[in-house]
């Protein structure tokens, strides 16, 4: 079959506030073809930005858009999807967004062509089984210790094992309220359940205060410290992973949402000591990478998360990508209640069984369904002129 | 002082070819101030796609445009500058484009604060002298050997002591046909003139087929053997250099170009075993982030080498990075006639003194001066609008 048409649509609540809430808007991709079919794909990226990368004009040979590497392509076999995959990163070589726009185009292309071979995504890009997965609710912290316990509280009552709580005031105080936060977070969730903290980079370069707020939330029975200093510091995420083990506290270093291309995330694998990496599908160009990076942690013994802060349609692409690897058993999972992303898929999704584990589906594709009618009621209509053309303008779904 | 504006323009050649030339088209940033100043700046990136991350809309904390992070900021120094970088930084941390769009404001900002300072950018970063640099003229192959040779003969017959040869048929045909291009260049050039080689990432990740090209090129008294390799293959780079070293092939490699942020260029200088780091300061996230790889590279004992392939305003912005490094003693030099390119700081720019060397200018800031009248003749006029209200209109300068 032969890609015919792909579309981009922006979607938003009315409101956008300044939290490191990522369900507050969204990138669609739509892949059509000759034949009938469809496949979806989400970016976690900025719309607009992303947008642009489908249909600027071209600068010279390294800044081609996303567009012209695929309309127009055939595409029948894993194989084509990954040379499309490349042909893209070809054609965008000096187009630093690149990444993150084709994300969307990758996830609906492997889509489209489970829909055409009557096939599973995990199946296609080469896994055997579809293991269960644990997931973990990913919640931001509240803004103080209360409202923190009151989150913990409302996710064990909705059945959670294992939750993440992140960003908010952590680390913006001492040490004794960074404590009281995440003491809050147990107090809530009881004992039994996994508790992990994302520092959300907060540390910047500043091993000891990472290091100390490691040993105090180890002994919380937290199981990573998430970001706990930016994504580029890589020597001193070693220093800070070097510390962590030679003195026997008992936390996992995780990291890699910043991870923008294979390489990025292999250098914080090879390089930074991790023993957790989050690797973001909508963010590293799609299932193609991301399976990369799951094969490469796998080889190194490294445990391979998704980070996933997006609709039900992300949380089914990040799963297929791990899906055959039975050790990496968990899997972010957000819990916000944002109707725009809780609306893209419904009524599908990637739902918990009654033993509270998720799975990647055994549908053909990726196994969720988009809703058009939450596109149309969130749609934000984008128009691009140059030189008085029309270079891009949104559509209805 | 204060920036109150932030003025974006894509200038472009009316027809863009697909070619690895990068002078056909442009985006030049104006920030001004409320004294009246005015500072400029110029990314090597697609214009509408950075264009884009000065003005989307806010999707959550971690992704919130450049003009947001620097319009009503107070600039008086180099740690303001240095201070609004990194706030456009964190404002864009999930802002994939962001360094490369940030690299024009960022070079705006240390020319403003020259003017207004009465300082030089080289002085304002840092640096205690100002050295002679050697330029080389950077250019693509021709089709064939004897076109390649009729170019090299050109560049001898206007005064350059140095050539880079890129891109074009190279290691598209065969090992002959390779060498007979460099030879062609290298007879064009006469024995005297350094020659450098530009692979443009052509052999991907296979290392014997580079290594093959090193040692044959070496022969040819090449100087360096650039891009090789894709950026993302750091192993593959550290074979191919290790290779050559333990073999004791006279040749250097280089690399670089497309690092986006400053770990990206540490993790090659780190491990990828380069010779010769290549930084486009108009990727790179500017001045700021270009002068921390100079700085690094001159810890490590690696040569650092400006990339550049747009105008003048580019090639002073590189030459302040390492203009106090005096082992640092080549600078790329486009040597195209791209009439946008060479128009745009017309009459002024750097150019070569009677010994054939170009060296970062006093005057204050970057020492050359942007003409109004050529953004004029090449503007494309971009509008961007979302929900039916204008986000964005291109404005003459």
């Amino acid at each position: 079959m032969k890609i015919e048409a792909i579309d981009l649509f922006y979607i938003s609540l009315p409101k956008i506030t300044r939290t490191a809430d990522g369900t507050q808007d969204s990138l669609v991709v739509r892949v059509r073809t000759d034949n009938g079919l469809e496949g979806w794909g989400e970016c976690d990226a900025s719309p607009l930005v992303s947008m642009a990368a489908y249909v600027m004009p071209m600068s010279h040979s390294n800044i081609i858009n996303i567009n012209e590497a695929l309309l127009g392509e055939t595409i029948d076999s894993p194989e084509d999807v990954i040379r499309l995959r490349n042909k893209a990163g070809e054609y965008g070589l000096d187009i630093q967004q690149l990444d993150h726009a084709v994300a969307g185009a990758d996830i609906a292309m492997w889509d489209v062509l489970g829909k055409h071979l009557g096939e599973s995504v995990w199946k296609l890009i080469g896994h055997e089984a579809s293991y269960k997965k644990l997931p973990y609710a990913s919640v931001l912290f509240g803004d103080n210790p209360a409202e923190t316990r009151t989150i913990a509280e409302s996710i064990v009552n909705r059945d959670f094992r294992a939750a993440k709580f992140g960003w908010g005031p952590m680390g913006r105080g001492s040490l004794a309220d960074d404590i009281a936060l995440v003491q809050a977070a147990r107090d809530g969730l009881g004992p039994d359940a996994k508790l992990m903290v994302d520092a959300g980079v907060i540390w910047g370069d500043n091993v000891e205060i990472a290091y100390e707020r490691a040993v105090a939330f180890a002994e919380l029975g937290v199981t990573w410290l998430e970001e706990p200093l930016r994504t580029e510091e890589v020597g001193a995420y070693k220093a800070l992973s070097d510390n962590v083990r030679a003195n026997g506290v008992k936390i996992g270093i995780a990291g890699g949402e910043g991870a923008d291309y294979f390489r990025a995330a292999d250098d914080m694998m090879t390089n930074a000591g991790l023993d957790f990496v989050q690797i973001d599908v909508g963010r590293i160009g799609g299932i193609t990478e991301a399976k990369r990076v799951a094969d490469r942690a796998h080889e190194l013994g490294i445990q391979y998360v998704n980070h996933t802060f997006k609709s039900h349609l992300s949380v089914a692409a990040s799963i297929h990508v791990f899906a055959g690897y039975e050790e990496f058993d968990l899997i972010e999972y957000p819990a916000g209640d944002s109707p725009l992303i809780l609306g893209l898929t419904a009524p599908s999704g990637i739902f918990r069984d009654s033993d509270g584990f998720v799975q990647a589906s055994d549908a053909h594709g990726l196994g969720v369904q988009v809703n058009p009618g939450a596109i149309s009621e969130y749609q934000r209509m984008v128009k691009i002129e140059i030189d008085g053309e029309v270079l891009f303008e949104s559509a209805q779904p």
